[in-house]
């Protein structure tokens, strides 16, 4: 590195941030080059009133935003996803939509994200300020603020190019009590549009399905779809978005969770024709695959056709279906009745079918 | 593996978690393997009421835990320390701490976190329990939950064993304005103890130093200390925690978001022998070397012998000192007079004196 220039105390004084093609450790010593990473890539695109008082902990006020018996909700995910750019997507946009979503699955609404970056040495500036730019516009898109953040940066092989880990916080309204134990039987199960995109846009931009295909993830903030719909069946009983393990996975969770069976028409279930020929291609069942831009929602018979109707208006829900109903048993079972008449028990997904693709 | 048996959708079934010894890859498929690891594992030890809803968010209650007027505190960071266990800590407990005393430094309160966790494919579970362990009993101490998580696998070499990223969150009083601008020529600058011990403790069990050294991390949960040290001093202006970087750094930091003069006195000091002889060895600063449980108070003068007390009456704060004062000019710098009365500046942490420590 030509330039450098020492300082008064006898450490290297770094060059400008525009001279780094590349993280290098000391963008991560918590010094000069970290403040001026910070300034140049996060700062610049992420900034707020709140993130830019620049201390330890982000404050938020309470009362502007919620109402005397709210409550809040907290939710964190870590993505590694490979690659880091992938048809419909790239790692910050799902990592901004992954939590927000998780938020959401309560019936809150999203309000805040912290951000945590691990930087593998050598990876470009460029793309991790593509990948910024990426988050900002989901969190714009979320109506989300990145109050707080961190940064550290492991050594050229210690990582793979950026994981980023985001926690939001969000507020439940009085009287909202929307979780995974709550599905009774006569519910109406239903999903927000076609299942497994993301798994098979992922597999495919790795190369592996050896087939081209112009599948894209599916990835999408459903805050605002969701508020929606909660105002249309305010008697929704569980909301999940089947992310890895798919549908099938997340609805065994819920039965488990709620000691009920959950019966799965599979003629109902929407599922792109490119996304099953992928899947016929390559052995996998769609029921497993992960998506990022869909929510299982269950629902009282009463309001399963609003909610419907409401998630159909809704860009991200035009496809959605109602697939199947709640039994009383056999408890803690998810059951598919097939097009060709018989009915298969969906277990958990058992070992591991896919890459990471979240 | 032997023993695997088909189960009815042709995927694998795996063993019981006791029978892997090691984190595979099938642990982050968010199947039935991640559900297996998570009961075994962290469940078993984070176990509270809010945690064990398990859903996609955790719902906290605001209203036993805020009054009117009260903010939420939230703070954000990931740990990559390497290696992962060290002379007075580990990795688990550095995530609990680290975040704690963010949160901490606003004056709030804090009360819940989120951890993400990013295994490397080969881990030993016997290691990850330790590391829950310690994470658990740290949390105990600080006296919060661990209320969401995260868990992700990546392939044997894409990490470093395990990353952990905690979230915070906390409980700001009414009337409570602790931040780094609110610094003020005639304040007391105070440190909570001995500098420099984490990062040469760290240092030290990685072998680069070539010295056998007794020297422990000082990582604590600081909250209990600071909320009696904020009820003894309750003009105290900022709190800051003096990790990478170090106290230079950190103290820079506050100079340039108050627009003051931190001016302080080398003699004062709080630095143990042996950490000055391995930086003396090393030609390291332990100015500039990080603290994982110390933490810089700037208080109105009036206050600065009560918060010394304060400090000093609890176990983690015995050795806390004054060590210099705010002053109007120059501003944004940091002068330290030093032993042979010559006044020096210090500046930032240029470039990256150590290895990752935090």
């Amino acid at each position: 590195m030509p330039d450098q220039k020492p300082i008064i105390d006898g450490a290297i004084c770094p060059l400008p941030l525009s001279h780094h093609e590349q993280i290098v450790m000391g963008h991560g010593s918590g010094g000069r080059m970290t403040r001026e990473l910070i300034e140049a890539v996060f700062s610049r695109h992420f900034s707020n009133s709140i993130l830019d008082r620049n201390n330890d902990a982000a404050s938020l006020e309470l009362d502007a935003v919620t109402m005397p018996g709210s409550r809040v909700a907290v939710s964190t995910d870590c993505h590694v996803i490979s690659p880091l750019f992938f048809p419909g997507g790239d790692i910050g946009r799902l990592s901004v939509c992954g939590t927000v979503n998780d938020v959401a699955m309560l019936g809150a609404e999203p309000r805040f994200l912290t951000a945590g970056f691990i930087l593998e040495e050598g990876l470009l500036i460029s793309r991790l300020e593509e990948i910024v730019t990426s988050m900002a516009s989901a969190a714009g898109e979320a109506g989300v603020l990145i109050v707080a953040g961190d940064t550290k940066v492991v050594e050229k092989g210690k990582a793979d190019g950026v994981f980023i880990t985001t926690s939001g916080v969000g507020f439940i309204p009085p009287g909202r009590d929307i979780n995974g134990s709550s599905a009774q039987p006569g519910d109406q199960i239903l999903i927000s549009g076609t299942i497994g995109d993301h798994g098979i846009a992922v597999l495919s931009a790795r190369g592996d399905l050896g087939i081209d295909s112009t599948i894209q993830s599916d990835m999408a903030p459903l805050n605002h779809m969701i508020a929606n719909m909660l105002e249309a069946a305010p008697h929704t009983h569980v909301l999940r978005d089947p992310t890895r393990g798919g549908v099938a996975t997340t609805l065994n969770e819920i039965a488990i969770q709620s000691q009920v069976c959950m019966l799965l028409d599979e003629k109902s279930l929407p599922i792109r024709h490119d996304v099953n020929a992928a899947c016929e291609l390559l052995g996998f069942d769609p029921l497993y695959v992960a998506n990022e831009g869909k929510v299982i929602v269950i629902v009282t018979a009463a309001e399963a056709n609003q909610a419907l109707i409401a998630l159909q208006s809704h860009p991200y829900g035009e496809n959605a279906a109602i697939i199947g109903k709640v039994e009383e048993s056999p408890v803690a079972k998810v059951l598919l009745n097939t097009v060709i008449g018989a009915t298969r028990i969906l277990d958990m997904l058992s070992g591991s079918m896919l890459p990471r693709i979240c």
